[in-house]
């Protein structure tokens, strides 16, 4: 099986993701600036889907370069990922909408979990592909990374209930340590 | 011809379809667990669409994979059935908003039926080019699995009048039965 | 310079076009078959542009698998072409909220007719670059079903403002001789 | 690192901004010129941004036609470019709702500044990557072009509160003079 239509129906997928959360930025009918420091949360929560998405974007790309050979349970893992990442912009939405309220905060972590859960499933799913001793396994390595994004997450949710600014803060650092390239896949193995 | 633009028109087609459908899932104006509980079933009905659509993109994968040359025919048919699958977000959006009511969900059935039925003249448009003794034909074999669909989906439709709920189920029955990759294409023929 | 882009971003436009024209056909609020009854002018004119753009992407297809190299000119000639496309979802929305009145009639029309001559455009800049003695310049021929819808588009505009339903019709025929594929370019030359 | 994906990426979410644009273009409840004439600046603020974003589109397929491999940065560069893109149809939005008021006119030139601002830092990680001795950095010269783009949009930003024309003349201007293909990467090496 060819990898390359997974590539390009992701791609799809994740530019009209990363696109449509853009409408929540409503055209204000002020025109003043007070209008636009109205509209600066909206905005702030934006670009950090925006690079969330991106995240994983790249990530996507990264560790399909080092895909030999996909077959079907990849497949699902894969449309299952893409189905979580398609709720960021309800979470976001909500998030803002709100005014960063506990709940809907506490929500937006939870679709990162699961948006890393299932990227977690996908990564076992190739290596199930290409075996424990394959150049993509290895280069995949402990995932030290995938792991601390997991439980950053995981405790993201429930501290949303105690302070939504430290919740959004740990959201934020691990967006920032994966703007880093992944150097494993980045790497010819 | 080249098979290479027929799948990247219909994988942007698809992405498009599968993402636009998460807009029916409107922000709350509440913050509360009340609001997500009232969301509960527009998430399970998107879940179900983002499933069937999922499934059809997947299905079109393995099968374009035995594909050898498309012609005239085959890229109307397969417009046919991106047609159908176009109507999906209307459906489904038809479907929650009435409450699952009998005549949203037989639309919901019907549109699903038709989407089996332009998927079935598509495998006919391409036996019809590779001919009856090739490969694809042999690939596709007596396609048990089409027909008992379009038998499930013929049923769901005036069940909806007698019980939505198992009309309903019907619909998910074929939906998980079709999770399972398609053995036929995705073994080397 | 390789085609390759100018098709992937084409496809992308049209799909997306194809596909946020169906965002008019709006969820009622009623679930009986007065409602369903209700939005069927509005399914009609979505049945008809959907065909129209699926034809403009049919016959693009088509043309580009001729094409041997894209200059800077053709870039633009592209773009020019998928901006009147892009107007294709307002025309539609446009002529079905007003119940197919003159003007918008009309408009829809004018669409149409500037879609057909931003296309004969783009046949230009592709003979300009491939030369009049090119296989692609036989290939085209003397394009007379292309010379045909221009003159029916250009018909179709001041006749909506006698007979919307002749205009329509004239619409609608142009459709289907164009449903047949393009046999100059589908064989090889 | 393969191009390929970066582009395809690039041109699914270029694609969706240009298109979604269309969307400010409501359908009028009124059938008359009257109607029409009114749409009239939403229109010609969806021409002007259709022009501008395609032309990020048609620089970005040219300049990546040179690029030979893509590092970690170039990939955020990239998406960066692709965020300020993503703000066009809010930014278009504002300015056309507002009756083209001073701020929201002096906001379009500040997103056209950081698009051309996010492109220059684009070029520069793709320089980095490639060597300053490299084909791709000889084609790229000393782009006089860009230069003078990044100044006229600098100079449009406080001229929309001199007046909001002139500083959309000069927005225009610098369109018009990117029209013309960029020979730099057109041309062979």
């Amino acid at each position: 099986m060819t990898k390359g239509r997974i590539e390009a129906f992701s791609d799809g997928v994740i530019a009209i993701i990363i696109t449509i959360m853009v409408l929540e930025l409503k055209v204000p009918h002020e025109a003043d600036l007070a209008a636009l420091q109205h509209l600066l949360p909206v905005f702030l929560a934006y670009v950090l889907s925006f690079l969330n998405v991106g995240i994983y974007w790249n990530n996507h790309h990264h560790m399909f370069h080092s895909v030999k050979h996909v077959g079907g349970w990849v497949l699902w893992a894969n449309l299952h990922l893409l189905f979580w990442l398609s709720l960021m912009p309800f979470a976001t939405g909500f998030m803002e909408e709100s005014g960063f309220l506990s709940m809907p905060v506490a929500l937006y972590a939870f679709v990162l979990l699961m948006c890393a859960i299932s990227y977690t499933l996908l990564t076992f799913a190739l290596i199930a592909e290409h075996g424990r001793d394959s150049d993509f396994a290895r280069a995949l390595g402990s995932d030290a990374k995938g792991k601390a994004s997991l439980a950053a997450y995981a405790a993201a949710v429930p501290l949303a209930y105690v302070n939504v600014w430290v919740s959004l803060a740990l959201v934020l650092t691990v967006a920032v340590i994966w703007v880093v390239p992944d150097r494993r896949f980045a790497r010819p193995a």
